[in-house]
């Protein structure tokens, strides 16, 4: 339904991940993708949702040089933030390990903000997920990380994935906000836009 | 890590739903489909999961003349739970846009209990997610039911379909057990098996 809105624009999703890629499919709303490389520094005094809010500016700034009458850019950053730091990428088998042993029999926030952005117009908004992990046992943790390799997700997991099934006891909020994209609120905030 | 502990068990997953196998596929142990056809009646007096507990039992009752020494009957039925009634699957196009239309707007609970049976032991238990839905549009409802043909699903949606990324606003509670299994209970009963 919203294709017909957007007829005559081009809606241009700026992530590499495939999982957004494949939640943003699910609007029925035609895309292509195009990511400019940016490099995902923040100043060191932001907090929470302050901290996914610059990066999906900054990423959408990179397309002030390109971008056209009618596009649409949608980007957007998601950060998994726990005793108030927030959990990047791990950079290795060691990293992704620690990571889950924080996160372990704990509770953290999935944030992810979006930015879409047109010519004239820029709008950015947010969501939150609560997430609840079970106490995880070495033998989970060493598994998961030796399987799935999750080295491009924030907080070192994926929902999605086997850690996700076996290890998160409930959620509260959106599910698909914790893989990667806020696709509901995306979808009302395109209506309005 | 399940698949070494049950090396010498056959674990029959007794569903046709292609959601509850691929759920159960990400637990990683060996398994096998095995569905006897079961006339779903309950009493009438009983409420919430007293319904779904009675279904899975009586679904595990149907391996009682064939269940050999090492099998693991594993059987789950899913209701939607609203106003204190039970959503069953709609029959047609028309119940599914009633369905919807009453789940519009308010919270509602997905029950799943799931029966773990032997020759010998026989354990059930549930799960129970609290799914909130926006205020859905009539566009929206008969865009998914004439797209979706959602009648194999419980309460007339599937979560993990169009109407679950742009309708459900949040969840309390399992996300897969909104699914049809939850997983994660799943897993731990079977660790302690």
């Amino acid at each position: 339904m919203l294709a017909e809105k957007f007829k005559n624009n081009t809606i241009i999703l700026a992530s590499a991940s495939p999982r957004r890629q494949e939640l943003f499919k699910e609007l029925q709303i035609p895309f292509s993708i195009d990511v400019k490389s940016v490099e995902e520094v923040y100043p060191t005094n932001l907090k929470g949702e302050e901290i996914t809010h610059y990066l999906a500016i900054l990423k959408a700034t990179a397309f002030d040089s390109s971008i056209c009458e009618n596009d649409i850019i949608i980007t957007s950053d998601t950060i998994v933030w726990l005793d108030k730091k927030a959990l990047e990428k791990p950079k290795n088998t060691n990293e992704a390990i620690k990571m889950l042993q924080k996160l372990s029999g704990k509770s953290h926030q999935v944030i992810t903000s979006v930015c879409i952005k047109t010519i004239s117009k820029q709008l950015v908004f947010s969501d939150n997920t609560i997430v609840h992990f079970k106490k995880l046992s070495s033998e989970e943790i060493n598994f998961y990380v030796e399987n799935y390799h999750p080295f491009d997700k924030a907080g070192g997991y994926g929902i999605q994935e086997w850690i996700g099934f076996i290890g998160v006891t409930s959620i509260e909020g959106s599910y698909f906000n914790v893989m990667g994209l806020p696709v509901n609120k995306l979808y009302e905030e395109l209506k309005k836009f």
